[in-house]
This record gives structure tokens, sequence and C-alpha cells, in this order.
């Protein structure tokens, strides 16, 4: 189920102090025109809010972490839903005594620092709609 | 020890729901014919079975999840071992509340949803033989 | 505040047992004379110490577990501080019962077997000095 796809431009750089990581990440895309490439970013945040799915309900639960956390890991990448580009990021966080946490990428995550290198990929999109086994926007298996 | 190999093909996409993760990611390493490269993905699991490396007995000791678990950051790297491809993945889980988990990703874990980048590399070929002072099946030193 | 930069050379292999992951990774950078790039390794470590960023005191503060535990996933980049490659790497660790734990990569890790991969990038420098706001070695704005 894996399809061909062509390494293009990469970018490198930092995301601005106090922005929201996920719309960040987005608005990158947006205006670099990335509709496909994988993400990755290590940094701190000023607090965090993560998603955990229920595969039972098929539903989303969020997570706050009201505290400063390094983010010791964010992998995801970029594909398109609705005709736009999408980030799908996963983090690893880590407090103060260095315990780990981890979940889906949410709205609500403020950036203290990140650096982030995204490696753009060309072919085939990637579109994503509701698969109905999980409930989940995973990507069409058209080509 | 490091030694310069080139960017080859770049797979993306996801793997079935209810697969065993490592071993669909070796077969996806068969059928494309990969031997050497980098790995990484993200999604869920319905199960999870992890490895950690006593060095002490150099032995192996699993750990089992028996509950649903975010696949946060799976990273690792495809070489050869007996000639045949062999994915090597270290994985981090997290559950309801956030926690993270992590090791050695071993059989026995369930795909929910996963998608997988593979950067495929080429050059000298990687094969892994028994190092004796670790224990563990290592990238042979010879050039 | 991103900027284009061109896939150069691929290194990937392991590091030697007993030496400290840190140094490592930038003894590595200093050979191979990489001075952009990301960075990402697992495998496992003797002990390890960690640093966590106290975002109010601006200062890092250390974290040491003396005990073997696995990378699971290290993440990270290699550019300039001081005109000197600098990696900068954050690292998820997990013990015997899969906990895991994170943190920014600090001396005093020693390897027990590590797997790395570095992907070097071609392009404008960048380089490291003092951003006010964060107190941190941050990527200068200067195009």
């Amino acid at each position: 189920m894996l399809r061909h796809v062509q390494p293009a431009a990469v970018f490198m750089g930092r995301l601005p102090y106090g922005a929201d990581l996920l719309a960040a990440l987005n608005q990158v895309c947006i205006e670099k025109e990335i509709t496909l490439g994988r993400i990755e970013a290590i940094g701190a945040v000023q607090k965090a809010a993560l998603m955990y799915y229920n595969q039972d309900k098929q539903e989303y639960e969020t997570l706050k972490f009201d505290r400063h956390l390094e983010i010791v890991a964010l992998m995801g990448n970029v594909s398109l839903k609705d005709n736009k580009p999408m980030v799908h990021g996963h983090i690893v966080l880590a407090d103060k005594e260095g315990n780990a946490f981890g979940g889906h990428l949410a709205p609500g995550t403020i950036i203290f620092a990140c650096e982030v290198t995204i490696q753009v990929f060309q072919g085939t999109l990637f579109e994503r709609e509701r698969e109905p086994q999980t409930g989940l926007p995973l990507w069409k298996e058209t080509r």
C-alpha cells in the first residue's frame, strides 16, 4: 500500500515564539505550497494539547498539559484534506523530571522554541477521506 | 564508522488495519527490494509488544501492552541480515492519559492505523552479524 | 522563517561502544565536514544525561539516569555555533519496564550500541547565537 514518491525541496528553520505549533506548521505548508512530505521538529513548548484516539468510540479525546515541556520528537507528514495541505503530527514531550508524554498534536500547543525540518516529496497526491473501519481520515487507496 | 550512502527512492503510504506492524514493514522491504534505508511511522496500535535488551545478560526481555496506544514515533532502519532485508525499529507509544512507553519493536504489535515513510539508500550493503561485546546483531565493520 | 536547503550526502553507520553519544556525533560532523543536516539514531545507552530547559530561569537543569536504557528515538540537527558544527539533539529513552523519558541530549550519555543516519543539507549556513526572548542559542534570522 506504499507508493513511490520523489524527493523535492527541503526546508529548515525555526518557528516563532508564542505561535500555535500545529497552526504554524500548516501555515508553512500553505505558504511554501507543500502538498506532500515529512516533518520533524525538536524544541520546547509553553503548554501542550494532545489528542488520543479512542478506537472503540471512534473519537478523539483531548489531553491538556498546562506546563512547560520539551519537544523531544515531533514526527509527522503533510498531505491533502479537502484540497488543502494538512499536517498530521505526533509529538513526544518531556517534563522537568524527564518523564515523557505523547499523542496526536492538537491546536493549543504553544511554541517556546521550535526547530523544524520538512522534506517535500512529489508524485501522486495523497488525499485523506474518512475510512470506515477506523473512522479516521486516512489516505485513499485509489492510486 | 559512518559510511557515505546515496539517497534513492522514497516510499510513503499506510499499512493495513490488523496487520502485524513489524512483519508488514519487513514485507514492504522484501516486495520493494529495499536493502538499505530509514523508516519512520506514526499511527495507532490495537496492542503492542516491545523488547528491552538486558545489557548484562545479553538477551532481550519482552514487554506486552494489551491495550490501545498511539504510535507517537517509530524510528528505524533497513539493512541485511542473513542476506534478507531486516527492519530494526524502535517505537514510542502513548496511552489515553498521554503516558509514553518505548522500546524495540517486536512481533505482536497490531496495527490500528499506520502512516509510513521509507527513504531508500544505495551504496555498500550493510550486513548484520553478532558483535561479541554487546551480543547484538550489529553492522559489520568490514568496509 | 524556514529556508530552502538542498539535500546532499547521507551518512549511515554505528557509533562505538563506550563513547559519549553527543561527543561522538559532534566528532562525526567535524570529520565529515557536515555543517547543516538532520540526525536520527536508535540504540541503547549504559547511562544517560539529559537537560531540561527552565523557561522561567532561562537555564538548563541536568537530569541523570544511571541505568541501562534503550535509545527509542534520537532526533536532532547540525548547524554552526562559533563557526563549528554543533549537534542539537533531543532523545527519548526507555527503561526495562518500557517507561519513556526524554530531554535535550547532554554530555555524559554513554553508548552501548547506536545506529545513526545523518542527512546532510547544503545552502545558506545556519548559525546559532543567543536569542534574548528565550535565552537559547537559536538560528539567526539574517537570511
